[in-house]
C-alpha cells in the first residue's frame, strides 16, 4: 500500500496501564485502567508541543496514519494531521486516546470486572466528559506533559476540549472546539434516547450482558447508526447525494419493502457496517456522556461562570448546515468566553455536509485550522 | 361527559362496503373493500357542500366529535370542525374516511385475505396516495357527490388533497393542503426507512404475519413513534416544553439508563401508547405511500405539468418551524400552480410547534381557514 508523503505513515497503538484508582463523577471508581494511545511526531525537549485530539461518539485513538498490511486503515482525522498538514507533526507531538468506556482497547464494558471476573457489560460505570478529561490528564502526567499546546476535538470531542480549560486551566494553552455545544438540547437528548431504546429493547441485548450469551444486539446498533447518520448529514447534502434515486438505476417503484431508494441502501449499509464492530454498551455510555455534559450546571446554568478560571486561547468553529449542533450553539460558547474577556476566535463555515463537516477536508475550514496551529508557540 | 356547544357532538362511524374491484397502482387489486366513514353536518339538496378530510400517517375517519361513553374520544381535528368553527358544519357536510391499508376498520392488513382466509398481514398490497383518492372517489359516488366543495388535509392528508386536483380535476373546487410537500426528500425517506427497519427487524414482526403468532412488534412500533414524534416537533418547542428538566423535579443525575430527562419520559410514553393500538403493517404501508408520492414523476419531474388539468382554487399553508415539510416545500407547490395560472393563496404561519402545528388551534392559522371556508360558495 502506498502512503501519501504528507501522512504520518504507518503507526501502532500502545496500551498504557495505570495502576491507580480513577474516581468517577458518578461516585463509582475504577481500581486501575488501560488507555489505548497513539502518538505522531516527537515530543520536544521542553515538552511544550503536545496536542491532544479528543474523539467523538464512535471515534477512538487511531486518529492519523495507517496500519501496516491493513486496507482502508487510515485514522479518522487523517486529512488534518501529518507533516505539512494543518496539524503539522513536524512541529507538534499529537496524541490520540480511546476514552474510558470505549470499545477500542481502553478499559470499558468489554473489560473484565475484577469484582465478578466477567465482562463489565452494563455494570460498567456511567462515565462523563469530566471523567475522560481526568483520565487524559493522568496520561499527560505519564508522558511528562505539564501543559498541552492545544486540545482539539469535534462534537463530543470538542466538549472534552472545553472541559480541559475548565478543569485544568493551567494545563491547556489552546482549546479548539468544533461543531460542539455547551449542552444538549431536548431534541438532541431525544435522538440519543431513541438510539438507546433501540439497543436496550433488542432481545439480544440481554440487559447489557450479551457477551455472556454469545449474542450481539446488532438490530439495535444498526438502527442507532442509521438514525445517527441521518442526523449527522443535512437535508441538502442528502438531496445532492441520493435525492429520490432508486437503486440499480431503476426508474419504476417495486411496491414492496426491499431496499429501493439509494438513501435506504446507504443507511442500511452504514448500519450493518457499524453493528459489525461497535460495542452496544459503549454506544450507550457515549450517548449518556453527551446528555450529561453541561458545564454550566454547577453554576445554576451560568456558562460564563464555568469558564471563569479558563486561561486558554479558544478557537470555536461551526458549520452552516449542522442542525445537530448548529452555529447558534457554538455562539453560546463564544458569548460565555467573551463575558470572561477570554481570547476567542469564532468561524462559521459554509458547508452542506451537516454535522459530519468537522471530519471533512473543507478548504476554508482546514485553512483556518492551519492558521490557528501556525500561530501556536511551542 | 359534557360536549362543547360548538362541537358536532356525539358521532358514530359507519362501515361502507364496496362490492367492486379496486385496481391499485401496483398492478394488484382488491376484489371488494370496506371504508370506515364518519360524516358531520348535512348534505344539501344540490349535494354541493361536501368537504372531504384526508388523514395523515396515523390518522383515521374519526375527525370530529366524540364517542358516547368514551373518555378522551374527540376526533383528531375536533378543534377545526363544528357549528361555528372554521370548518362550519352548519354550512358544510364534512366526511372523514379511514384509508385503504389502515387499521381503523377500512380494509387493511388485519382484514382477511380471501385467497388464504387468513389476515393479509404483509401480503396486503402496497397502496399509494392515488389509490386512496380512487377509493375516496367511489365513496363520493356512493354518496351522490359529483364535486367536493373542498378536499382538505395536512401532511400526507395534504398530498391526497393535491392528488384529487390532479386525478379528478372536475370533482374538487377547492384544495387545502397544509404542511405538505410535492414529494419526500432523501432525508424524509431516510427517517421513514429507519422506522420501517425498526418494525421489520423486530423479532415479533414475523415477516408481517405476527397476527397468526399472537404477537405484536411493539418494540419496533414504539421506536418508530418515538422517532416520529421527534421529527414532528421542533427543537424550539421541545426546548420550551422539556429543556433539560429531569423527571420528578430531580436536580442530580442518576448515572444509569432508567428514564431521567423529561423528554425521555415523554417520548417513551408516546411510543408505548402508540404501540398499544396501531398496526405495524399499516405503519409500513403509510410510510411507503409517503415515499412514493411524487406527482411530477410521470412528467419527468415537472411538477407544473402534473397540475396542468387542475381546476380547483388552492390554499397552501406551511409552518415556520416545520422541518419535516418546511415552508420551502410548500412553495414548490405554489410555484407549480402559479406556472399554470391557477388561483392559489399561500400562508406561512409563525409557529414553534413544528410539523404538528397543522393539528393545533393556532389563532392566525384557524382565522385563515375560517376565511377560506367562508369564501367557498356551496
Amino acid at each position: 500500500m502506498d502512503v501519501p508523503a504528507d501522512s504520518v505513515g504507518f503507526v501502532s497503538p500502545v496500551k498504557v496501564y495505570f495502576d491507580q484508582m480513577l474516581p468517577l463523577a458518578s461516585g463509582a471508581s475504577l481500581n486501575d485502567f488501560d488507555l489505548m494511545v497513539e502518538t505522531y511526531g516527537e515530543l520536544n525537549a521542553s515538552r511544550s508541543n503536545a496536542v491532544l485530539v479528543c474523539h467523538a461518539l464512535s471515534g477512538h485513538h487511531h486518529v492519523a496514519g495507517y496500519y501496516r498490511d491493513q486496507m482502508k486503515s487510515e485514522g479518522w482525522w487523517e486529512n488534518l494531521i501529518g507533516p505539512g498538514r494543518p496539524l503539522d507533526t513536524r512541529k507538534f507531538f499529537v496524541i490520540g486516546v480511546n476514552n474510558i468506556g470505549g470499545c477500542h482497547g481502553s478499559t470499558g464494558p468489554r473489560s473484565i470486572n475484577p469484582a465478578t471476573k466477567k465482562p463489565w457489560g452494563s455494570e460498567f460505570p456511567v462515565v462523563t466528559v469530566s471523567d475522560w478529561v481526568n483520565a487524559q490528564s493522568l496520561l499527560a502526567n505519564r508522558l511528562g506533559i505539564d501543559s498541552f499546546a492545544a486540545v482539539i476535538g469535534g462534537s463530543l470531542g470538542g466538549m472534552q476540549a472545553l472541559q480541559w480549560s475548565i478543569e485544568f486551566p493551567e494545563r491547556v494553552r489552546n482549546v479548539i472546539a468544533i461543531a460542539a455545544a455547551p449542552k444538549l438540547s431536548a431534541e438532541n437528548i431525544g435522538f440519543n434516547e431513541v438510539a438507546r431504546q433501540a439497543i436496550m429493547t433488542d432481545p439480544e441485548f440481554h440487559g447489557g450482558h450479551f457477551y455472556e450469551h454469545n449474542a450481539i444486539p446488532q438490530r439495535g446498533l444498526r438502527l442507532s447508526r442509521m438514525l445517527g447518520h441521518l442526523t449527522y448529514l443535512s437535508d441538502d447534502v442528502m438531496g445532492d447525494k441520493f435525492g429520490r434515486d432508486l437503486t440499480d438505476g431503476q426508474n419504476e417503484y417495486q411496491f414492496g419493502f426491499d431496499v429501493e431508494f439509494e438513501v435506504e441502501s446507504y443507511l442500511r449499509h452504514q448500519g450493518d457496517k457499524f453493528a459489525g464492530y461497535f460495542d452496544a454498551n459503549t454506544y450507550l455510555l457515549m450517548t449518556k456522556a453527551l446528555d450529561y455534559f453541561d458545564p454550566a450546571k454547577p453554576f445554576a446554568g451560568d456558562l460564563s461562570a464555568a469558564f471563569r478560571r479558563s486561561k486558554a486561547k479558544f478557537f470555536i468553529a461551526a458549520f452552516s448546515s449542522d442542525w445537530r449542533f448548529s452555529p447558534k450553539r457554538s455562539k453560546e460558547i463564544v458569548r460565555a468566553l467573551i463575558a470572561n474577556r477570554i481570547d476567542v476566535s469564532y468561524a462559521e463555515i459554509e458547508s452542506a455536509d451537516g454535522h459530519d463537516s468537522f471530519l471533512m477536508p473543507i478548504a476554508q475550514y482546514h485553512a483556518l485550522l492551519r492558521q490557528v496551529f501556525a500561530e501556536i508557540r511551542v
